[in-house]
């Protein structure tokens, strides 16, 4: 079948790729209609290697994706042929540890699409546990369903959070990522969010969203403005999704006493931490690490108009121009949000 | 001062009340300037008492109430002469058990207004603990400020029903405190809210809220609608916000297996219900009882748009027709949700 | 094989049967060398039935054992042979919605041995998941192993109660299962434990571990001793255990403002519950079905001298005797807990 | 009154101290009958100073309590004169969102003994809050008592640690409140903890209770050690008690997927954490601040025999010589864990 391959760092082929997957009982096979382009997949394509993740063998890119199922195992009962779905890239071990204490996002035995040595799924077809995928609700397209999958992250972020209803949260980074964590946050309770970055193009995107309020750290003071905004007491969740090491440890004097943390950006390295400061307000932490349950989640907000997801798809390509769409995206034009694929 | 008094059984009076009250060093005085009339009011006012509270002596009626501070006390910092502020009109015990677990609400020492004996604050003026009065912010009136009390039921109930986003809720009854859960549950994360009621003018109010599915009783049967609705497998969060015994116990049948149920409508004596039908699904239950720490949420909705709460301000009476306003709200108009009294 | 047979009600056989498992990739195969019977294998074979679960073909009984490994699937890592371990009876769907979210317990596909149809495993040998059986630590024999599934119950509910260091904790009944409750509560975190039931020896048998006090409620008043116990207050965590419809709602007088109640006890039918009882109290309610991640915790507890699990086997038959043992079993002498089986 | 008075840096002196205290409605007066000696003391005594709290005027010391009521309030009714007490030392404000939270202990306007310009208790008498005094359980002395306020801090990082029943933890750092932390842990349903520090006799302390492992990290790898020992999973819960900024991010490897961490330990600055592997790992951590709702939990573990405290008390004298019981307890001999001094 046809594929988007990554031969090797900064080259890309669309080419016959001959695999050939069986349907087991519980699988189902997948047309790709749709497939969106990653922050991970920019990083192999233009680096090879993510940490300890390398490309060694061409490897089919792609892990954001939807599709229609045009085959189904025998005992996959819940979805039917031509049913539009979207799918969760990463697979868990059968009944591992972190499976059975329904972590299974940290099992590390996960198989996860585009991830070295496992192929992604920018390509003709795909063969996936049906029960990692979720069918589309009525009336949301394939390129909005390959959105599920970044959108995940943030209602990740919004679970962990905890939100009370009417909560404030601060998202630091007007990234993809902190701008799924702000759209979540408010479809998870938030009564206001609060985004900050330095580029004020991003913090414009986020900021076209209702009761997001963005703050451009390049021009004003992030503790100070938060501590105005909300009568000296800090936000109720911060969520740190730059993956900025220069972010630590300040960000957590924007929180209040007894104010949660979640930290999603990623990056390499120790960075400072103040224990006494989060001592002294009784601040949580918790971390994320994909996902666990979030796609249907995702799907549902968006499919009750809570969520607008189409504001972030910024610009679509023919698979035919996979190719260029990848250059388009690697280009990193601070306007754009998210660059989609389509099959 | 002028208050509205209960003097007995369906007598009200508005005339002048002896009370003299000093502001202590933590307290404000607040000229009322609305007040809602509560279920419980019609209750006392109709027949004199709920359960063990009797009104003996003559009492001021009303306890959700907004109104502007005219003194305050030389130890409060974070109000001012002339805010206006809602108030919440219970105060526990100073360090009881159960303000130290976090669970003032059940104290039993809680003082709250218009349960006999203590007066409520249909009245020109009342004195109150200054962190039991919560600014409203900007743009709020004092009718919609006076809602903050029911919607903090609502909002209490979508707390303790640990939404994650993109939940789906089923709520029972659409009286208001009802809709008050449908609205919070929404604000609070919830995708997609049922709400079931035998009175299709009630359910017509709550429907008109997006995201509000109407189901009459009256015309179908509750369980087979849910499971339809959610593809077999049951809504993520109940709340039973009627009171009828009649619904217990196959509501919880509504429930997916995990699910969370909430218990807001209270009744006399006990229901039946199916442990082996909770034990099998892994449902768990939570109770309410009022509120903790509620208030400034249900204003940050409110103030964010994520709740519209005039809709539901049925009726609006001028202080000198408070005794009509009581007329009108006891006799249960169909398509009445709040009666609110200006002062 | 040998196995114990369940060939019609009331009747028993030791006798060959035709059963030839494979060791997947991930199972073990497991010589049993313990075995004991269930309150459930005895309605087996007594009745015939357990509510919807019907005896229809001949059925091996027993699913509390342990044995050794013998042999194993070439992707077991963790385990190796003659491993001597405990298994968990039930296995769940691969990827079911209930394991996903980690409750793996009530996903209805749930397979468990000596349910009807499925086989037990009072027989030579069986083959099962390699991650449902758990290694027993040193020192630690097969019938003590086989010991694991009643405690696991008892596990499960401290789990669900949230025992906070120092919780006093009431346990309605002291059978089998009330027992493994109350020593999990108290290895669990709490600092006493009061027990109740009728039957005298029963209770004698709870009450011979440290921190336990009996109360017989043929002969005196549960809630006013609780209440004079507890300083007024009530115990912080409510444990049923009995199955008795009797005992709701009047146990839940017995629980602290703020408690929780885990209702462990299954039974047909409703019982009545006060909700405003419930609310007023701010009690919260979980259920337990079955455990979830529970075997490797009870085999720690009761390595560590935490709990002493010995005490609990009250006689020991070999496995040319099994039909004796269940003949005893099912006499219902009242100072017997737990009859087993060797292999 | 007599009161051992810490005159400036390094100089004590007991003499006569002109206080006068009324007893509120809500209040007791206690006659100390035993004060410890508390890390904070000795920082004050030898610096004068902690961090932004600096001594100006002669102060009081002492905060680790118990004495006998011989006074109380008209409010008063869940204590009686003559009743041996130990006394929470902090008090928080009244109503503030903190309280009102259940987070009492972060209330920034909390008054705590000893933390100037705050008096402490090492006096005849002081007048407190019966709330925040708890009668001692029968048979337990006051000095005994005394150490329920170090051992609240363990409790506080048990109950913070959500501890399941048979979790396994690792605390670092074998000092007085390491050791609080330990013996707190397995209390609250640990069923093995490990203890790492580089002194080998404050571990051979720790390590006479059962089921603590003392790991001496001068002489050996932590995480070798409890990789080795958790069959390569590491530990369900970290607790960091040394405040040494050396531990950190290394100790987080120690915890296994889905574990938790509680930071007990204060220190100055900042500390370097490796997020990347909180997150991989799903790690969450939790901070301690003092405590909340402790000290009857505390004693209620003490008079089960759950936990052994008088091992702990390493010397005592009278409060004619205490004086020279701060001058024992500053000289840092690595056989003593707590010092206490009788009135």
């Amino acid at each position: 079948m046809k594929a988007l391959v990554l031969e090797s760092v900064k080259k890309l082929s669309i080419r016959d790729v001959p695999i050939s997957e069986t349907v087991g009982p519980y699988d189902v096979k997948i047309q790709i209609k749709a497939c969106g382009i990653c922050g991970s997949d920019i990083h192999y394509y233009l680096e090879g290697a993510i940490g300890d993740f390398v490309v060694k063998e061409p490897m089919i890119l792609g892990h954001e994706a939807a599709g229609i199922i045009i085959e189904k195992g025998e005992r996959v009962t819940h979805l039917g042929l031509g049913d539009l779905v979207c799918m969760e890239p990463g697979i868990p071990g059968v009944f591992s540890p972190e499976v059975l204490e329904g972590n299974y996002n940290i099992d590390p035995d996960v198989v996860f699409w585009a991830t070295p040595p496992v192929h992604g799924c920018l390509r003709e077809t795909v063969v996936h546990p049906a029960r990692f995928c979720f069918k589309l609700p009525a009336g949301m397209s394939a390129v909005e369903g390959a959105m599920m999958e970044p959108l995940a992250i943030g209602i990740e972020a919004a679970k962990k959070a905890r939100i009370n209803p009417g909560d404030t949260a601060l998202v630091i980074g007007a990234g993809t990522i902190g701008t799924m964590c702000t759209i979540s946050a408010l479809a998870g309770g938030c009564s206001r969010v609060f985004i900050s970055d330095v580029k004020a193009e991003k913090l414009g995107i986020a900021a076209s969203y209702q009761n997001v309020v963005a703050i451009n750290t390049a021009q004003e003071n992030l503790e100070d403005r938060i501590i105005q905004e909300t009568a000296g007491r800090g936000v109720d969740v911060l969520i740190e999704a730059s993956g900025s090491p220069k972010v630590y440890p300040g960000f957590f004097r924007c929180a209040r006493r007894g104010g949660r943390a979640v930290l999603v950006g990623m990056m390499n390295g120790t960075v400072p931490i103040d224990v006494a400061l989060l001592q002294g307000r009784g601040i949580s932490i918790e971390t994320i690490f994909r996902y666990t349950n979030a796609f249907d989640r995702a799907a549902a907000l968006v499919s009750a108009g809570k969520i607008d997801i189409k504001r972030l798809i910024s610009k679509t390509f023919p698979f035919k121009d996979a190719i260029g769409a990848y250059e388009y995206a690697a280009a990193g034009h601070s306007e754009v949000v998210k660059v989609m694929i389509e099959l």
